[in-house]
């Protein structure tokens, strides 16, 4: 197996330091989360980790020389990511799938677990460049306990956003997710949103019920992520937090033109239901959105994709991210087909604005 | 409060017979579907006229001059939307929302009698002229029972397509739909979706629960319609039906394009999951998929519209409709950003193709 992935580096002449916004790392082995548990958690995270859904497409070209899962090995990712792709700075997103677990409490202890294990290896030993940066994982099943796990990370080095799972059991508009938007904008931290746990015989995929297979499952991610940047919009969370940004992530880009002429076209005359509204829905966007490329839908025709990229300010709103080490990883070669200047922002300016960095 | 509704009349000098693909009418009482039903229903299904959800935007311009429900006066509504708007033929769609009985039987029951209430209603003692096209209910609760209803209706005077709810417990694609699928090829008729009780309270939205607002139901319906067209290529439904036709009404148009690109991206990486697909998804579309245009998206540009609407064969697969007696009404004028040989196909040609008219 070659450890080269594909990516002939031509990124690396335009001379930006390339930031991938969306890289998953885990521990080698759920003992390693386990150790960071109390009782009885520690006992249940057993329980799940052998019934936890076995992906049908494992990876193969990112699992590490000396074996074990994919995204474990931190001397293997930086050769294979960050120097055989020329990316400068990693934004880690750990997939700790909270919103697994039926019992509030039970999510919570392992979202804290993750976070502690994160900060002390890939946000710590590991960390002396800084070329890796982090998210606070939380449970929104608890929104009180989120925003207590936001206020406890938030400030420590090298975390850069929230990060909450997809699958949920109220759109994440309504009230009770408040407490979360609260504590993301007192520390000006970015909220990821990631698929998870939202199909698959976990939770449902959607009202019209359980798909049957994974490829169902992944196309159908999209529809969540719709799901709740409609609820966002015309709850009004974005008047109420003006500083919010939120990142969706893996949950494809294409369908943003679709949504935002429907959401429009329909405030015209509904907006006497959602009155908060201060503009029109797609006028929020770009101050309070952002989505990460991949997978970014391709057609046959790169023209088409361009054009439907245009419809809506892609230049500012996308983030470039390879998805390491799922199979479906994409290098920044991916973006090639766009002109340098707008393949920069994508690469870079923007995450470092979103991020700070 | 004027009776003529916003239409030129420019689209009659095409000279094209229009054809309307989605008008709904309505029995002036629901004691008229009480006639038609035996006990226990005749009984439950005053518990649901009762308590069923009244929509936030109920529509002023289409009340008939003597009051009652806009679609339940035949004069009227030729007047109003066939002679006013030059429609020669309309594609009746009733709104028995079948899917909101829990109890199948029930469901069922309410299917039969809304389909003899049509059949010697609007196709029979008012159609002497034969410009009203009916649609046969069914409840996709029991499948077998709705290819009983099928095999009842089909090559009954006027009847051209079947008509079921999106909202449903598991995707169109699934098995246990396949009766229908199989009654529909029998007879040769297409199968229309439409949105039903897929919201508001009635059944869930999605994964991510319910929605606040109706605007938020309602832009979101379009995610229903995505849902059961991934089910309906993945499961391979087209492969076993060659001959089946699905006509999604009212669920938005602009979506395909990224759903397509998305579907058949995954699908070169999954393949062997399906391996009842002999092509890629998105090349079932022509023969099997139509989508009607009310509510079609509307970008400030048409331009931006039109080159969207170009990323997949809108030429053969959009049926207009008007989706009278709805408050958001559309006339065949709102496709007169299209060309005059384009238009024709949309307003005529693919609807009498469809529909064998």
């Amino acid at each position: 197996m070659s450890t080269v992935l594909h990516n002939d580096n031509q990124e690396q002449a335009v001379g930006v330091g390339i930031i991938d916004c969306d890289v998953h790392v885990h521990p080698l082995h759920p003992d390693v989360i386990k150790a960071y548990l109390s009782q009885p958690w520690k006992h249940r995270f057993q329980i799940w980790q052998n019934t936890y859904y076995k992906s049908p497409v494992e990876p193969t070209q990112t699992v590490p020389p000396g074996g074990g899962k994919p995204g474990t090995d931190v001397d293997f990712l930086r050769m294979q990511l960050l120097e055989g792709c020329g990316i400068a700075t990693a934004i880690l997103l750990p997939r700790a799938s909270t919103s697994i677990f039926h019992d509030p409490d039970h999510a919570s202890a392992v979202a804290t677990a993750y976070n502690h294990w994160l900060s002390e290896t890939w946000l710590g030993t590991h960390n002396a460049d800084g070329a890796f940066k982090g998210s606070i994982t939380i449970a929104h099943q608890d929104p009180a306990a989120a925003a207590k796990e936001i206020d406890r990370w938030a400030g420590k080095p090298h975390f850069v956003q929230v990060l909450m799972d997809s699958g949920a059991r109220a759109p994440f508009g309504q009230r009770q997710y408040y407490p979360i938007y609260e504590a993301c904008a007192r520390h000006g931290l970015p909220l990821a949103i990631h698929p998870g746990t939202d199909g698959m015989g976990t939770n449902i995929l959607a009202s019209q019920g359980y798909p049957s297979h994974f490829l169902e499952y992944y196309a159908g991610v999209s529809f969540a992520m719709q799901t709740h940047l409609l609820s966002l919009l015309t709850e009004g969370v974005f008047e109420r937090f003006p500083d919010l940004k939120i990142v969706f992530t893996e949950g494809g880009v294409a369908w943003l033109p679709a949504l935002m002429w429907r959401l429009d076209q329909e405030y015209k005359g509904l907006r006497s239901e959602i009155p908060w509204l201060k503009k029109r829905p797609s006028d929020y966007l770009r101050d309070h959105v952002r989505l990460t490329t991949q997978p970014l839908e391709r057609p046959v025709s790169d023209r088409d994709l361009q054009d439907l990229l245009s419809m809506f300010d892609y230049e500012h709103m996308l983030l470039y991210s390879s998805d390491y080490p799922d199979e479906h990883f994409a290098s920044p070669d991916s973006l090639s087909f766009l002109a340098p200047d707008i393949r920069c922002k994508l690469l870079s300016d923007n995450a470092k604005q979103l991020y700070r960095l």
